[in-house]
């Protein structure tokens, strides 16, 4: 079983440029948002007011590519397979490292993400529909909006996993515990409740079916920050490619309730 | 029972200048530290990198002297029942209200507060020595170093509390729940390991017995941040005087675990 040093080495040197999933199981996968130091503060606040879709797992200081807590042996320059890199808040390119692009005034902030409570919830006999297809987990933009922060608004993105409807217990007890990895579900049951029309039609990621017996469960989703700060226009942000994530040291029982 | 909104009222109208331990029950009760806009980013990053000390429960917006999200109909400037100011780090003086002190610049954090944790011990059966005995909780500052921000650096401050022996597997159920007001005990039993010489002899507050069949449980504790900005000598800097919190909206169990 690779290390997630090993992993950030083959990523490193060109080896992997695929989706991180199942890469060094046990540890934490992360979203990355890097924004001007000018727009930190406000992202920072963003996060504090909206802990479910926006948990953070580390802040660099500007300029500095080394996320000494989740990851001190990491750059994040290097270490994603993939980036994605926006202008004025429009997707402008994909590459493969950030050697280029880094500045001196980039703060760069680590989320963490549903790969955690997804794999406590495999280990708890909880099925996820969207690993079984093979598909990506579809995503809903919802009617309630975010708590803003200077200019970051919108509005909340949940995903949405069908759950057997006897398991729905057994869902919170287990993602109860990872409120650094969006913790419990945000809703149960009713999409119309939060303002989606049609299951079949995600937002993003990809439909999967809802099959009698069980019920969608709704949790709050790291497309949020991504989305709000798009919105917002910052001039200039960088992040991961949906899916290709960081690998972090942390244990994913490091992301577990303290 | 007299509301939370009561409350402030009656201590915004000069009716109540004494700590607030006690006052509408089931509210939770938070720290106040309030700073220059241009320490508000290492302050917040400096709560993130240390949530156990320093839990936040509301930031507000520069100049603007209400909690939005704790206390809407609150007003900072008023509704504590007794203020501190430090000037250059030191103490300068204690008021009664900051009307005359508040400045466009300020921004106020509200942080969860251990009252939140105490009453749901007592609920539990778990008994709260400092309170049989009418004192003030005893704390010290240990040898282990908080996550540094920016200028804001220093030791992680713990408060104590005895606790029969059976009883400490309880302690940990209940309080791991409220990772908004300390969360989960930090140590059990062994002061020297966190650098405690004396039990006796506290950096802060009084101390308290601890009898036979208990052991001391050390939990994150409020006073933490306030030191770490003491000792970074912020120029202005407005803080709740011990035990003079302000009471929010927040029901306590809103600070529990989502």
């Amino acid at each position: 079983m690779e290390t997630p040093e090993q992993v950030r080495e083959r990523i490193r040197s060109g080896g992997w440029r695929r989706p991180t999933a199942g890469l060094a199981p046990g540890y934490a996968q992360a979203n990355l948002v890097v924004v001007p130091s000018s727009y930190a503060y406000h992202f920072l606040l963003f996060c504090q007011r909206n802990p479910k879709p926006c948990p953070v797992l580390d802040v660099t200081d500007p300029g500095d590519p080394v996320p000494r807590f989740a990851a001190p042996g990491a750059d994040l320059r290097t270490d994603v397979p993939r980036y994605r890199v926006y202008r004025d808040g429009e997707l402008s390119e994909e590459v493969d490292d950030l050697r280029s692009l880094w500045r001196e005034d980039l703060v760069a902030f680590l989320l963490g993400c549903s790969f955690t409570f997804e794999a406590a919830l495999l280990r708890a006999g909880v099925p996820v529909r969207h690993l079984e297809c093979g598909c990506n987990v579809p995503m809903y933009v919802t009617n309630r909006p975010c708590r803003p922060s200077g200019p970051l608004q919108g509005p909340l993105v949940v995903s949405m996993r069908p759950v057997p409807a006897h398991l729905v217990p057994r869902v919170f007890q287990v993602c109860s515990r990872y409120p650094l990895a969006h913790g419990a579900p945000v809703h149960v049951g009713e999409p119309q409740h939060l303002g989606i029309r049609d299951l079949d039609r995600p937002d993003y990621g990809d439909p999967v079916p809802v099959r009698a017996g069980e019920v969608p469960v709704f949790w709050a989703c790291g497309v949020t920050p991504q989305a709000v700060a798009q919105q917002a226009r910052i001039p200039f942000m960088l992040t991961h490619s949906p899916g290709h994530m960081l690998v972090t040291d942390l244990r994913d029982e490091e992301l577990a309730l303290e």
